[in-house]
């Protein structure tokens, strides 16, 4: 059966299949996990917890969270193979890469030999991969080999922690946590959708998620924050930004943070992240990224009626904490990390292979021709 | 739009695209690469002759095939931090592992930073699985660090003489040639299709490509030939066969090798494969595999009219010229590898973002509860 044109492009609005995780924009603009509001999960939530809800399904009560939290760190053990791949990966290499790599590294190392066990390698994952990154980056940036069993209980303030060398304030703890659960999960986004689709061929929980951190790589998907980070550092005043971004306009150029493919209002994750921004500029006493961004936003919307997604007020959320902008994306994976592995055991569970067909274009038939005649 | 649900399962015959590749069963039965047929291909083409028609759209003439043979044999360098992570890797990993850890590796190392150079990443991977994966299992097999710059023109030889440390025969150059031009290209099959999904956020050659060996890994994909070669090596006579067929029918076992998802008669690739087998068995002096496969393939359509596809004589092919099971599915990447990376090229060229929706089947929208309340 062959669709329309327009539609088939990149599977626009068309069913790939059934997920109990996630609704995005199902009334134009909401996004749950499991049945609940990201506003309550954000504001109430930790984000072990929202991992937890989306590999189980429903919420842990405290005893089940307390020793979910203490499973997680006694999985911080970076083993010795992986740490000398970390090492010989060039200084330059793109953290992505680094990501997608050791990813891939862990599964020889510790591979899932049986569905059954997946559940203790995603574990390992998000125990680790906050660490994969971190030793990397201080290993070529400063030289240290960081010692990464830490004991701080939560993958943000541990991701800090790692990061710079000393434990975050609570501030700090917070803000990541709120933000590891605002990108943790997204329904059939390209990344969790390639999952999906290695694992429909019963492939290796390492397998999916390398797929989905090389396929979030890519700046149309994962890329964004980065972007936006790029693009507010030049400006110094509200005033120099609205005018940059009106040039951008004027040129076609594409704006980063913008715009979503499925919401058609507002980005729910976007009032969020802005009020963490908000409150990190003050901390921060910043007078300058945080206006820019507001003014960005207020041009944006005036202009092209385009919105913010859950990406542009990341870039100065994140910058206001410390974290250099190329290790933006792999916080982003740290995160959805749960959302591609709960789409993999709910794929495993009701499986059958994804393998689409396709329209034809090329030339018909055409009869060999041997080499000295072409 | 929500399609029927039994259509969307698996995207089974709707079209996710277009390409100018391939066609697949258009009359039911035929398989074409740009136009040609496989059984033309097959008898008359190198490999590397449709490597190239497959990443330009038309054949090379002798000029453009020799000094793409010539360009090849100089990208036979294997970067020292690869050769490092190879050794790394722990002698029981599963060589679909190796491949995809060595492809995302060889992308720190050599990164693409721009699509303009995507034909030198492609002709690298090209020149260096062959010994990626030969690297790895005599170092770890045999506890040799094989020299990986050798002579032979092409990669079926140069695969085998790896393998083995001597050049290989004609028939058996041959042998391999027509077995990669046959697994070269299968349109929008599941590991393509991931590597579609994958190039579709704009990420680089090595994520497309490290996704697609990731998605080919799983059972229900490339490991058929392995499975074959399990299954016929329990028999000693056709006589057996045909009983262990019998009964494995009988226990509604599935039985790798047979039919395909969208071949409804024939698999034309099996033809230009058991007639490879049946001249490997005869210079083997082989008196039980190529007897056992047969049988195999008559009981099968017999009982339940299903054919062999381009995995099930390449089982018993494979295992006449002295290819260790756990390697059948690396050499399928080796081929495999040319569609791929056409494929990423074509969606490249004109791209839109791939992001299904999905069918929600999840609680409906619920109030947070407390943890203590839970």
């Amino acid at each position: 059966m062959t669709d329309n044109k327009k539609d088939t492009a990149g599977l626009r609005g068309r069913s790939a299949g059934e997920t109990a995780l996630c609704t995005v924009g199902k009334s134009g603009a909401g996004l749950t996990y499991c049945g609940y509001d990201i506003a309550d999960l954000a504001e109430h939530a930790r984000f072990e917890e929202v991992a937890y809800l989306l590999f189980h399904g429903e919420l842990p009560n405290r005893q089940q969270l307390d020793s979910y939290l203490t499973r997680l760190m006694t999985l911080r053990k970076m083993p010795e193979a992986l740490r000398k791949t970390l090492e010989l990966m060039p200084a330059t290499t793109h953290p992505m890469d680094v990501m997608r790599t050791a990813c891939s590294m862990l599964g020889t190392i510790t591979p899932e030999h049986d569905f059954a066990e997946q559940q203790t390698h995603i574990d390992r994952m998000l125990a680790l991969f906050p660490a994969i990154i971190c030793y990397w980056y201080r290993f070529h940036q400063e030289g240290v080999k960081i010692d990464i069993e830490l004991d701080d209980k939560e993958t943000g303030s541990y991701f800090l922690h790692l990061l710079h060398g000393r434990v975050p304030n609570a501030l700090h703890g917070d803000a990541m946590n709120a933000s590891l659960i605002a990108y943790a999960e997204h329904e059939f986004n390209a990344s969790t959708f390639a999952a999906r689709v290695c694992a429909s061929t019963l492939s290796d929980i390492y397998a999916c998620i390398t797929t989905a951190i090389g396929t979030l790589k890519g700046p149309l998907h994962g890329g964004a924050n980065e972007a936006a980070m790029a693009m507010i550092s030049q400006w110094r005043t509200p005033e120099e930004a609205e005018k940059g971004i009106l040039e951008k306009l004027a040129k076609k150029e594409k704006i980063m943070g913008f715009g979503h493919a499925v919401y058609r209002e507002s980005d729910p994750r976007n009032a969020i992240v802005k009020a963490w921004s908000k409150r990190l500029a003050e901390e921060h006493d910043d007078r300058v990224l945080y206006p820019v961004s507001v003014r960005c936003e207020e041009v944006m919307w005036r202009e092209k009626h385009l919105f913010c997604n859950a990406d542009f007020f990341h870039a100065s959320a994140y910058h206001f904490m410390g974290i250099p902008t190329p290790l933006f994306t792999p916080i982003f994976v740290c995160s959805r990390l749960t959302g591609w592995a709960a789409h993999v055991m709910e794929q495993r569970a009701n499986n059958r292979i994804i393998r689409p067909s396709a329209d034809y274009t090329g030339p018909e038939n055409r009869p060999w021709l041997p080499i000295e005649q072409r």
